[in-house]
């Protein structure tokens, strides 16, 4: 608001661009739970029953949980780059459309997994979900690139370029291994977010400058 | 806040109708994958299976695509008219009501376009479709003259203006033309919404008076 | 943030009450587009057939259009109520959640309208929408004598308390007359909505003190 | 923002952790709507009909109420805790993560309980959303500990994490009633929610020094 005008801005100010995409993030994680099907009380009527549709319903569980992660780092990691904007471009506008598309997009994948993984046709529906998670970590890494505009903080998110390149790599790396070993490369999926959201000691802090 | 009382002011400041107008476009643009139906395993059990209902599915990814992209460009379109209204007038509550309304009603004729558009009926979706994104032009005029208020800083938005104008008129066009070739009208109607997205050279600063 | 600690204060700024709450009138007025259900192009596979299936949902249209008023002017409403608060007291909080649940409530009866009008059941559907949209100016009402906390700005909501009480009358009078003529009563519930989003020419402008 | 720089910061400021939970909890919250299934006009078309058909879904009624009630206290809750926030650590971070899991999570066993409450699975599901019910204490009681960082406000929220044990052990307890009487187990696990949300009159207000 108080910033002098500057002739690159498209925005005046990255809050929305904020808002926006948080209430994007924090929706596509809340409605990965639709997904999950009630089991109807005319098909198991008894405790047993019940029961063990309930846990014929584990591949739901875990795509709903991998996805969930996938999403919070997503959303944890968008808010690390966006904070260190200073002008928001049309390019920051565009990139990050194309991020949130990916993001969006994830529950249908989801919802594949989830109906598919005990099935021959879980191959396919884990490639879809790798490749899904491949373009994920590709936007994330445009969107840093774009972001980053002063380029005077580059210790902090060096990591994140580097994590996402090589995110980038393992996801494509699975949607082959997937027709070897579905199990595997879900696993390997799910080790990527896994590994993005341990916290770094050798990270130095932010400086006095930022 | 500090702004010294107005008598035309109906809220103090645009702050939550930001916040709520994010909320709407947030959510409509997250709703829009629900439209997209997940194979069964039942009726597709192996990878080929799987794959042919994959493609068959290539009307619903064209659609959740074009209306992403509409919606996105709608939401960017109304962040840079409501950062130049210093008065939250009665008028621009309601006008801001009837562009909300027809966003949330996308996700009607993008569903009717996804279920409709191989097979006789799909003219009419996306008649229907063309129809929408014609209210939808429209109204993004409205709420410009309406949140316009001042009229200092006409040059960055004269172009969002003639470009509303052409929009509505091309998306009526399109409405008679879905009879004549589907697929051109929906070509058409996305191009609209590429042709809003794309860059403006030509396009003045904001100046520092605004 | 700066102001001194209040001993009835339960959060210390209303920021996040309004912030939650705008989340949950933008999810209840876009999750509205989801009970209107597309023909399946099984049903409907030519453009009369199609016609013929769009407008047949003339009630779930109507319906959603009614409900969307509501939802708007309730935000709309709530916005005027909260931005006179000064101190977050638990009877707030207690109250807000109390309105918001009818809030969130409301797309079941919308559904219910639209999926009954034109049965003989639809008086019953009619009158548990009127009966919930007695309890949604009931609350309002509250929400109103609890969020004004020092009665200095009267003038301006004066007429929101009257009209309240008048929507709980005509609400309650419209459960009873949904069994005489379910289209006059439906039709009277969105007369108050109406009546309400009209500009009040003789209502005084906020004092300079408020 | 005008902080100074912190070495155990990951985010600058707890505005997007906010501003993301709260769109989490108003989604999670909004949803619960979408468990109650309209009767269609088809199986229910007249007044007589439409009447029972409404009656006979009032487990989905309770569990809604139940739910919304849970969601609300837990937002409210997880307020006064980020509210006594100064540094967004990584550990406040992934410990947020894990209580918007279970809280996005929670309209599953919702659905479960009001498909089977009627039913002799209805034990079965009790036993889940009790389950359900305590992991969310759980998570509750360690974000309190968590986001405690400077241990100079503990007068106010020594209570929550009374309250938050208390509520673990009690809804772990009604895991096991469930099976005993499915009822009691159900209004207890309600009767924990009604209590933290009751005023505490002998609560000291906020110190000055907060």
């Amino acid at each position: 608001m108080t910033r002098p005008p500057n002739p690159t801005a498209f925005f005046r100010s990255p809050g929305r661009l904020e808002a926006f995409s948080d209430g994007v993030f924090a929706i596509a994680i809340t409605l990965l739970i639709l997904e999950i099907k009630v089991p109807s009380a005319h098909d198991a009527s008894t405790v047993a029953e019940l029961w063990r549709a309930l846990l014929e319903r584990w591949p739901s569980y875990f795509a709903f949980l991998l996805s969930f992660l996938t999403i919070y780092v997503a959303w944890s990691g968008h808010h690390l780059m966006v904070q260190q904007v200073k002008t928001v471009t049309l390019s920051l506008v565009w990139t990050n459309a194309f991020f949130l598309l990916v993001i969006t997009f994830l529950p249908f994948p989801t919802a594949l997994v989830a109906e598919h993984l005990t099935s021959p046709s879980g191959s396919l529906a884990v490639a879809v979900y790798a490749a899904t998670n491949a373009c994920s970590s590709l936007m994330y890494l445009c969107l840093y690139t774009v972001s980053n505009q002063d380029r005077t903080a580059p210790n902090r998110l060096r990591y994140a370029r580097l994590n996402a390149l090589g995110g980038v790599a393992i996801c494509v790396a699975c949607v082959g291994l997937a027709f070897v070993s579905k199990t595997l490369a879900l696993l390997l999926v799910g080790a990527v977010w896994v590994w993005w959201s341990l916290p770094r000691r050798e990270e130095p802090p932010l400086a006095a400058s930022d």
